[in-house]
């Protein structure tokens, strides 16, 4: 049944597709202060699903959560000076609080370096202490001038990873197992998204660090899209906040620290890394219902069939949503079905009912098979895994078709227009960067020519990933 | 073997006996700004089982996720009058983002009833839509002048449900299904906390609720603990908020609100309601670790009896941690142990082990018992039932032993010097909570003489609980 797109194309409007289907989906809201956000109940269940996948494997990966303030003295952004110098513009100041005016001012976190910092320095005594490895889930403000939902708001959820380390060897590598085995892992198991990984160039580190590595994700308009980032700090805020610990041979050693973080702008990317112009497609790993039974209509044998198939899901460890055919006709729930991305349908009408079959539809390709009543639960399991290993491999296709090998600037200019463009770093170079920058694209990273993370942008032989991003 | 205990004793200083718990089992912090509060790794793992009781609880009850934002415009809070005025003096106010002075100063939230009620209004067109059932995770910020850790924070971590009605029968059900099976079935469940049930007299309201239910826990020295509150809002903020909904008939009524919290203060009620000089004594549902294997020293037998143990608890399903003998002397590791409450210790010494046994110390009993290695495992699993099951009897003991029924008000300050008295409402009035007021005691609620919750504070034959309180 032909059902009418009610989003404009993406191929018309890409940004104003995303705006449709961040409304239209109910994922969320614009807040009343300027570039806030309400994440509605079906955002925020893609977001706890989300949550839930990076903690435990943040957690695996030895990390501890803690909880640190909202508010942060002014001084404390001072005490480095790159770092001051990269967030003043985006602050929210405080300035009056219990009725008077304060002392000092005082800001809202736009990240929590300092003020973890100042608490390593506290809490390290001894290398016996390090690693220390702590992780809080928060909120952050950076004031955003053109903000959009999910990808740059005012407010934005997010986990940050902070660590402390005895060595630079240790605190890379750290680093390294993070961005790896947490972000990327998560990326291509959960939100069946690819990624070029790498570093970013110099010009683009995190305000404050030695090195950025990145997971750079493709978009369905073939831009890019940074969906977590990790830093090595070096010993920058281990000497602006007094991180030291004794060596085993008694010395005091200067820290070095890590941070790292992902947040709800991952729920953008999901959205525009699988969605198509009938709305969300949603992975099922991530999906807050894997599969919904949809009765075509009202009806007291169909509503039976629906709940004993419901149940049966759900008694098989399915996330499965029942329609009960009140609200509105066929068509319009089948449209608010795809719009909302459930990866499986199964739709129960009269004429298969009565010859014990129905339909089922896969969200991501549309295909629609008839099933036997009694293979329903099987086959929306085997589904689920399916259409998981589906979309990844559909996503990594797109990407490929995408990304081209270029051998100068000009080239590089052409490709980024609608993909990735793959250069040597050395055809770019700070000059090659500002005529990017001039086209509205960015180096996005810098990775081997085997795509594997180098260790710095000294690296001989490096290739620059060249893209448009949001 | 004897430990010397670190702590003040309760019995001498009971407020720096909780100050000293709070830093030496490593639960919180006092952050850099006033009255806000770092939670630590021990704490934070407390909070995550807490809020996973609660979460779990409230989507039972069919409310759902989402998230509102930090920031407030400040003309929200006026639209109702209670509100702001309760709030006003608490509110932390933003007034320069981005760089530049704003147009209208922004609020942090202390709660969200308005922004929220805000998106009702938006969300909600016709009967169809009720009842609206959210809820979200967050932090809010009411400026303490008198901060304590975990009690008393300018920052608090919570969660706060709102809900929208079609009738004040229903949003006064809600309510109280909230208050019963979410909020009273985890403090009896989890926290292994009793309460008394009740509504607040109407001098001690929510700002802008025409009913406030409140679950009063009894702390180690006999004072009273607000430990969650449940608030009928009746059409207050549906009436500032133009919070209406088309009825079956078509017309356009107010809706019915609702709204109720719980906060990182339940940690504090958790710590003062089971510690005793030791440390913090923590019920199995809710401690990060259900059981500890101790190496009695370092010593490779041991330490491999050790990890076989720490093997079988994990797999068993028991939290469990491993403390391998290498920090510090066995007394002082069992008093750090102590002080973070573990329920189960299970020390692994020499001369126990050459006879096939450990020794299996209960945290909240001081009890020991020598147990044949192959049955650690079950008997834990056991223990941790029991020891559940034996605080909240303890505590509910404690709590009836401490509380009297009394004919006067003369009586009731006299009983609240040290627990709680029970007195006829009747007897108390606005003259008496003054006098009470004077005493620094309070009515913490009133309720039925069967103990259950009344409607409203008309009804005849209320009883006053009295206390001192946090």
């Amino acid at each position: 049944m032909a059902v009418p797109s009610v989003l404009t194309p993406q191929s018309e409007d890409f940004p104003k597709w995303y705006q449709d289907v961040v409304a239209k989906a109910e994922m969320a809201d614009n807040g009343p202060v300027r570039g806030t956000m309400v994440i509605r109940p079906y955002g925020y269940a893609i977001w706890e699903r989300i949550q839930s996948a990076i903690d435990g494997r943040i957690k695996l990966a030895g990390a501890q959560n803690a909880y640190f303030p909202l508010f942060i003295p002014e001084s404390y952004l001072s005490k480095e000076a790159e770092h001051v110098e990269g967030f003043s513009p985006e602050l929210a100041v405080v300035t009056h609080a219990g009725g008077e005016r304060l002392a000092e001012p005082i800001v809202v976190r736009p990240t929590s370096e300092t003020v973890i910092g100042e608490f390593m320095a506290k809490w390290i005594q001894s290398y016996r202490d390090l690693p220390l490895l702590l992780n809080q889930w928060a909120n952050v403000v950076r004031w955003e001038l053109r903000p959009r939902l999910f990808l740059r708001s005012s407010e934005f959820l997010w986990q940050e990873g902070h660590t402390a380390h005895a060595s630079a060897e240790d605190a890379s590598a750290y680093a390294m197992r993070i961005h790896l085995r947490v972000y990327n892992d998560f990326l291509e198991k959960v939100l069946a998204v690819p990624t070029f990984l790498g570093i970013k160039p110099p010009s683009e580190r995190f305000a404050g660090a030695t090195n950025t590595m990145t997971c750079e994700g493709m978009m369905r308009d073939g831009k890019a899209l940074q969906m977590a980032t990790s830093h090595e700090l070096g010993q920058n805020f281990a000497r602006a906040f007094d991180i030291y610990y004794q060596s085993e041979e008694g010395q005091a050693q200067l820290c070095f620290t890590t941070s790292w973080g992902a947040s709800t702008r991952l729920v953008g990317g999901l959205i525009m890394a699988h969605g198509d112009d009938n709305g969300l497609v949603l992975p099922p790993a991530v999906a807050p219902w894997v599969a919904v039974v949809v009765a075509v209509r009202e009806d007291e044998e169909i509503l039976a069939a629906c709940r004993r198939l419901h149940e049966e899901l759900t008694h098989g460890g399915v996330r499965a949503q029942l329609d009960d055919g009140r609200r509105g006709s066929f068509g319009r729930r089948v449209t608010d079905w795809e719009m909302k991305g459930v990866p499986v349908r199964v739709e129960v009408g009269p004429r298969d009912l009565a010859q014990g079959l129905v339909t089922v539809v896969r969200r991501d390709t549309g295909e629609k098979f008839p099933v036997a009543l009694s293979e329903v639960a099987s086959l929306v399991l085997r589904l689920a895994e399916d259409i998981q290993r589906d979309m990844y491999q559909a996503a990594t296709a797109f990407r490929d078709a995408r990304t081209s090998d270029v051998t100068s600037l000009d080239e590089a200019i052409v490709a980024a227009q609608s993909g990735f463009a793959r250069l040597t770093w050395d055809l770019v170079g700070e000059a090659g960067e500002a005529r990017l920058k001039a086209e509205a694209m960015t180096v996005r990273c810098l990775q081997r020519s085997d795509g594997s993370i180098p260790a710095n942008d000294l690296e001989e032989g490096l290739i620059a990933i060249i893209a448009k991003s949001y």
